[in-house]
């Protein structure tokens, strides 16, 4: 497709096909879809997304997406705030609060430590996390990282930056999810989850 | 998903959530990945899309996308005048054009005949069609319908409006498998089948 008849829907089409996931063809629906909405509804449209990008504020404490200088959850004072959990991105952070089983806090690294893709540690909040486990007596940190080589690498590095503190390292629980076949489990997983096995009664009593 | 951290963030997923085959994961993926992006490339993509809505103009004569009141093909000298294709939507004349078989110019009557969906020959514009037909001595109209129901209900439609004139209704070749719309249609075949049009009464007499 390259024929546009017109140079305001070629650029509304180039525009669009720059979001991820979305191929020329995509664009062109989209396109096309705003012209049949109300002027009103495609401004408001265009405006909230130029309104987030502008007026955005990450959170001065967890840098988790804010309206405010300090997050909604910083802010609860009902949160048990001497553990934080350190999350790659704002989605996990949604994911976790989504659970509704996590009362501590959080910290955003706003990526994840990997040499092929030319990400150190200097590029994340790392630096922001060792001072908020000195300044504010922070006991645990739950280490939520992916289950990639990565995230892997960005936990020993924190381990290791953190050996001499007092801080109590912990991972989130690495097993077989719920509804999985054990025989489709990749070996890795199985094996560890044979190896962190956990007593029955104990599952019971979380009931 | 539903704890965002932001008003801001919520309402662009609203906005993003709106768009037809976008759900709120996706939604969200594209609302992080503006934040990522500079304030001037979001403020050219917002713009974009509003200014896409706000300027844009049907052509008067066949009511394609265009930029001025006459469309770049009705303009253009080069093209035969007196064989119009008629068409379901702006994407079909788009997809015409790619092929680069045809050399006429085009009527988009902006939807197609459906009962079910509540779609009559009044809410399209074939009455402008009709007066085309008159008005500009057209010798051919080639029904470019999808190969549907609702396209042959079109074809039949029109062909009843003007059966006592002299214009002569030919349809693109049925190389189109029924039920296929012609924007997904492939290059070759889409060209084929405008080359072998057939007399539409061809057509009648073969059921």
């Amino acid at each position: 497709m390259n024929s546009y008849s017109s140079k305001l829907l070629e650029n509304a089409v180039n525009e669009l096909a720059k979001l991820p996931g979305i191929g020329r063809k995509t664009a062109l629906r989209l396109a096309l879809h705003f012209l049949k909405r109300e002027v009103s509804e495609v401004e408001a449209f265009g405006s909230a997304v130029i309104k987030l990008r502008k007026e955005i504020v990450y959170c001065q404490e967890c840098f988790n997406i804010s309206d405010t200088e300090k997050c909604e959850i910083c802010s609860n004072s009902k949160r048990t705030h001497d553990v934080v959990c350190v999350v790659e991105t704002v989605r996990d952070v949604m994911a976790i609060e989504n659970t509704g089983q996590y009362q501590g806090i959080y910290h955003v690294l706003g990526g994840i430590i990997s040499p092929i893709e030319g990400i150190g540690p200097e590029d994340l909040t790392i630096e922001s996390l060792l001072k908020r486990v000195k300044k504010d007596n922070i006991k645990e940190l739950i280490l939520a990282m992916p289950a990639t080589i990565e995230g892997d690498t960005t936990n020993f590095y924190l381990y290791k930056r953190l050996i001499d503190q007092e801080v109590q390292l912990t991972t989130i629980a690495r097993g077989i999810s719920i509804g999985d076949e054990l025989e489709y489990t990749d070996e890795v997983t199985l094996g560890r989850s044979i190896l962190n096995r956990t007593p029955y009664e104990a599952l019971l009593s979380r009931k």
